[in-house]
């Protein structure tokens, strides 16, 4: 059995099938290329996470599906008649998740530089709630408060804890600096929680929860640091009810995601949750409920990309399986993360004894439009169907139609 | 006057000006985020080179626009107006060229991993020309013709001439590898050329060019080696008239671009249009027209951003200009790019005394959607216009929905 064979995943006679599904059949109905996502690996996933957060604390639990990662309209619908909250970030997925049939109550909203513009749409939703990121953006909530006088605001507060974790500069969340010294710009610093919590009262909303996000991609060794900053929140939220908040949730973000590497470890999710909800009743907090925002999580590994082979290519030595799709405009994880990597096998003949280094290249014109860099495979042919594994999160929705290239469809079974 | 003051951008009484017009008056007028693009600065550049082309060489010049820099309607029929060519991608952008009133005769198609169906889009428009990318391709090719017996379709060669030069290891397009190891996918390999013109002739095309790319982001130091690919097109252009072959033009591609960063030296344009002329007419070779293809040369200072401020953010020291846009929806070059640089300028009070290191956070999820970090700069106030520069290039065709955010509108003054 291949490492990354799931219930979504597997290997039958040498060939791919996706939820069951023969995947060069799927190509040939569909046409390459194509999304495919799986339902019920989205829903064995959540059920994970649903029933360690049951097994491990008496409080209510939220899952917030950070819908960032793939705002594809039957995973939402999927996820709201499951139960599933929103992590929304912008106007345009409150919209879209409200569409979706999620209720306003179960939308968080977090905005980072969030725009006059940006408040006035999520004022507008009555009942959803607005994390707040900086202090100052206090100045501009208020601003357009005015134009809801009748309206309560449920408000939380995303604060910096000062530490933060990721698999690359580009995602770690929190902290003063990433690692490759970007000035993190999320989040309130630990000595003004307190105070935004005083004005957003004063200003007339209505605080109701805490809120952090380290980062994500996060591996087995990044447990003690995350640790560390569950203690931190713990403390926060003691701190404010001390001063007399009443704290509805705790909401301690995301960053555990699927596997994408065999050699990479595995961030212990389920000890996560029971140390998080251990750290929240030890302290005696009054919260009713704790919420967390997979995304990654949920679909990462419930998405697969489906890429014709037009022809191979030789050229001074270097084997190209020349496919009908380009990163850009499908999988651009690579080009923008230089840790992203994602497996690629073909789906009609899995393996086989004779193998090449082969370089899928995509349809873009750009260097780097490259799924793969010299995949040890056995060597294509014209006409096979290639899988881009791990293109459930990030992919789609990150997705440009540079070169005016089209964007795939997207098929969810 | 600052480096970066062109025709295009000027500053008077210590406001910025673009062609001509107060920035903060054009924000004011069509909101932010907002692309602005100058007709006046993109048909200069195009006079510089159809000038310098004319002055060296008494061939036919044909200035192909490299349309995957910025492919907007209005910089389309400007520059077909004004007689250039096209350097088209994918069957969108020829789709595109043609709703702009671009002749047929007038694009060139550069596909990289084309599908049948890229060729039956392409061979379906009478009079284009084909610019083939591998010898493998010909196999499609002579397939997809059957479609069209009675057409006679122009091919060139796209051929790798073993050496590439570009600013970093995304945009190095010919050689055997990047600087970063990546295998390049792009072009012909020397010594399969021959064959693919004799063979595509046999099929039943017509072999009418040479075409090289390199790279992209030349500095003045990359000139000797641009020189060495140049004379290596040159004796493969040579080597093919011996054959037989009556090459009716040679494309040297493009790889000049525009200053983004002050210390960075500029590459000799002129001096690099003199070298390929003289050494075409030293060659005796018979051909008709030269051809290059600039894309960033034409349009990428041509172009800005302008941001909103929404608010200014202090967190663990670091301060934050907060704005209305992110850059994946708008300049995402420095979230591909690791050299990618752009200057940023507040509109309305480009320099004062006091300074302060700030950090132009976009409204994006991502720690790395940062338009600039820790910039030396007046300290800007909510309500100012920053100005993103060299947003004409590579930054609206790249662009995404990520986080559902809207991609901004574009004005051409």
């Amino acid at each position: 059995m291949n490492w990354w064979e799931t219930d979504f995943l597997a290997v039958r006679e040498n060939r791919l099938f996706i939820a069951g599904r023969d995947a060069v059949g799927l190509a040939e109905r569909h046409g390459t290329p194509l999304y495919v996502y799986g339902k019920g690996r989205i829903l064995e996933r959540y059920g994970r996470l649903e029933d360690a957060m049951a097994r491990h604390s008496p409080l209510e639990a939220r899952i917030c599906y950070a819908m960032k990662a793939n705002p594809h309209r039957g995973i939402l619908r999927l996820l709201r008649r499951r139960g599933a909250w929103i992590d929304a970030v912008s106007p345009g997925e409150v919209e879209t998740a409200l569409q979706a049939g999620f209720p306003a109550e179960r939308i968080l909203f977090t905005g980072t530089s969030v725009s006059r513009a940006d408040l006035r749409s999520v004022f507008a939703v009555a009942g959803l709630t607005v994390n707040i990121d900086a202090a100052e953006q206090l100045d501009l909530m208020s601003e357009v408060k005015r134009e809801f006088p009748a309206r309560t605001v449920r408000v939380s507060v995303r604060w910096n804890p000062g530490i933060g974790r990721g698999i690359n500069a580009r995602v770690i969340t929190a902290g003063k600096r990433s690692s490759d010294g970007t000035p993190i710009k999320f989040g309130v610093e630990g000595k003004k929680v307190l105070g935004v919590f005083a004005r957003a009262r004063k200003l007339g909303f209505r605080p109701v929860g805490l809120h952090q996000h380290l980062g994500s991609g996060w591996v087995r060794e990044d447990a003690p640091m995350v640790r560390a900053a569950v203690d931190r929140m713990v403390r926060k939220a003691r701190e404010l009810e001390r001063a007399g908040f009443r704290l509805e949730f705790l909401d301690f973000g995301g960053g555990f995601g699927p596997r994408y590497l065999r050699t990479r470890s595995v961030f212990p999710v389920e000890d996560h949750i029971a140390y998080l909800s251990r750290a929240v009743a030890g302290a005696g907090l009054g919260v009713k409920a704790l919420a967390l925002e997979p995304g990654k999580y949920l679909v990462g590994d419930a998405g697969v990309l489906l890429l014709g082979v037009e022809y191979i290519k030789e050229s001074y030595g270097n084997i190209f399986a020349c496919v009908d799709g380009g990163t850009f405009n499908t999988v651009p994880r690579p080009a923008i993360y230089p840790s992203a990597h994602h497996v690629i096998v073909n789906a009609g003949r899995v393996d086989a004894a004779a193998k090449a280094r082969v370089t899928v290249a995509g349809n873009i014109c750009e260097t780097g439009d490259v799924f793969g860099r010299e995949r040890l495979m056995p060597l294509p042919a014209s006409g096979d169907v290639l899988a881009v594994l791990g293109a459930g999160a990030y992919c789609r929705s990150m997705a440009s139609r540079f070169n005016l290239r089209g964007i795939p469809r997207e098929v969810l079974i």
